[in-house]
């Protein structure tokens, strides 16, 4: 019996790490010698890093670099088992979960910490990089990120100009005599699901702006401040950022890479589920079970648990979902190669009782299904 | 694909055949084609008839007869899809639900109208009987069900007793030569648990009798009459119901039985396996769902869902169970036999939403559990 374990996480509750690690636990409850591969997916948001290392046997390797606002803040990188590829979550550098709802401040904070850990990672050879966008705090269109590896970005005068997305505007000219050399022998594959344009009513800051903080006016600057920035961009690198779709991504730091870095994009899910060696691990496998924290209807044009499903379906394996709460329109996953859908709620409780025992809950749950699901097979 | 669905009733919220409708409606849900025996089975107590008819395909006849406190009510006993066998619950003539809590009068609550039912059934030709005991409101002795087939139990001036259990101190003789011939032709199959004795610490008054109403006085005075009532039985039958296991069952009923009656007592759970043809049903059957309302560690030594699959482990069909509320001590049943324990509840919810819910939710968890549970036989 083998069983692959590739949950997301569940929101507020667990980790996608913490969840599989609670399925493995309710499997081997039911079949102590059931082969269980634990393969914590994401779709290139946050988590994405810790279970593309978990699912690698890789490593995380900390260091200090300049947060959000300026001041230093603990961030890491991942090494993946292959000890080439470095994985980077912008998030841990510039993310909005390092910062209150108080300090939010789209128009100060910067990508500067993103481009120092990238700096820390080709100081120690790696020349393979995945990078998850999603979750950033700022709307700089990756300027501090690539001042961080030595583009200099200058005012009238000459200075190189401040942090965040309300500097922008100073801009007179970009000059990359000291962009780090390292990078053009590099390969950055960045894992994002986010199509928006870099500037315009569907851009960065019109549509992602607002949860970081800005009002209605800072929206305008914002929008005003990254076409200056494009305008900029495309005077150096002949690249017209302002429409390209995705340059919107994580406050525009999407462009930056487009535009200065040698890169591909690939959906999130796609990114996780080819680097974890999903494929691998499905081959003799005979269930797969997903998960995340919420189920229904929405979830058949979802990433993470339909991207587990379909990548299982094409290899023959089963899927079996289990979620903290089940929508009644769930049903229709049927339909997409969901064998059932369970879930780990086992008598009537409130949310927060739901959230706090959601570890215990999901392990008891994770048992009775593979109980149910292989008892036919092999007669317990 | 052959499933027997053999739940209990889900306390407060669902009749056994209500839950079993539910069950089968999930299960088709998933297998259009799945041949399903409904059996929803039931302790002896409220639900049995219910559960009898529609486990033989079997009717209900409807008559009027006297209530616990003297007042007409509508009752019904049930005829078996043999035709022959009829099913009487004293509770539908006698029981606790037919009166309010300000109702509550275990001194005068009587048993007259089941032996008006027990009347009608030989009146229309049964000589076979199966009575459900259980849920009563009464503490009579089962004096006045005996009365309503004629027998004769009068005070010091030769008169007829009133109703009820306080009444019984009055009794100077009982004499039988009315009491209805036919009843020494017939068979009762008495289905009860209860094993206490009529009198005593442990008997009909003291154990049963604050659920019926009774205060610490009114207790004394019941079993001090139960007493008498059962000396004077002694001197016509020669039968000492005093200190019997079981005739202390439904306010003492469960003696009259004995003393006057051709009857034999079983466990209420073995009596509904026997005559809903559980054993039959489960030839070729792949699957049992049972169920109740709650299961937990205790359910290992409860009488329904355990007795499903005790008799379906003798057949070699696995059991399933779905529950409302699964407690987190349920895992022991693993070592009786049963496959798994699936919650009923699919989100965060209360109690009261649950219950009232109930149908829809075990619906939607008997589809997922099915399609769980075969999904591996067959690969849908």
């Amino acid at each position: 019996m083998k069983i692959v374990i590739a949950p997301d996480s569940f929101k507020g509750s667990l980790s996608a790490v913490e969840a599989a690690n609670a399925i493995n636990k309710g499997i081997k409850n039911a079949f102590p010698d059931a082969e269980t591969a634990l393969i914590p997916v994401a779709d290139g948001g946050e988590g994405t890093l810790e279970t593309l290392i978990v699912a690698t046997g890789g490593e995380k390797r900390n260091v200090v670099v300049t947060g959000p606002l300026g001041d230093k803040v603990e961030a890491g990188y991942g090494v993946l088992g292959d000890k080439k590829t470095c994985v980077i979550e912008m998030a841990a550098a510039s993310g909005l979960t390092l910062l209150s709802d108080g300090e939010l401040s789209p128009l100060e904070a910067t990508t500067y910490g993103t481009g120092e850990l990238i700096k820390q990672a080709l100081d120690n050879g790696f020349t393979s990089f995945i990078v998850g966008l999603g979750g950033s705090a700022t709307n700089d269109g990756g300027a501090g990120m690539l001042q961080a590896l030595g583009l200099r970005i200058l005012d009238a005068d000459g200075n190189e100009i401040g942090y965040g997305g309300g500097s922008l505007d100073k801009i007179a000219s970009i000059e990359a005599d000291s962009f780090d050399s390292r990078l053009k022998d590099c390969h950055f594959l960045i894992a994002s699901d986010v199509e928006n344009p870099l500037v315009g009513p569907n851009g960065a800051s019109h549509i992602f702006g607002p949860q970081k903080g800005a009002t209605p006016e800072i929206v305008e600057q914002l929008d005003q401040n990254l076409a200056h920035w494009a305008d900029h961009v495309a005077k150096i690198t002949e690249i017209e950022l302002h429409n390209m779709p995705g340059a919107g991504a994580a406050g525009g730091i999407g462009g930056a890479f487009q535009a200065f870095f040698p890169c591909e994009v690939e959906r999130g899910i796609d990114v996780v589920l080819e680097y974890s060696n999903m494929n691998q691990y499905l081959t003799g496998t005979d269930l797969v079970i997903t998960g995340e924290g919420r189920v229904d209807g929405q979830t058949a044009s979802g990433k993470t648990p339909m991207g587990v499903a379909q990548t299982a379906k094409m290899k023959g394996v089963p899927t079996v979902i289990l979620a903290g709460s089940v929508g009644e329109d769930a049903a229709v996953l049927h339909d997409f190669g969901i064998v059932s859908i369970h879930s780990i709620i086992n008598k009537p409780m409130t949310l927060e009782a739901a959230v706090r025992n959601a570890a215990e809950l999901l392990e008891l749950s994770a048992e009775q299904v593979v109980r149910t699901y292989f008892h036919s097979v092999n007669h317990i």
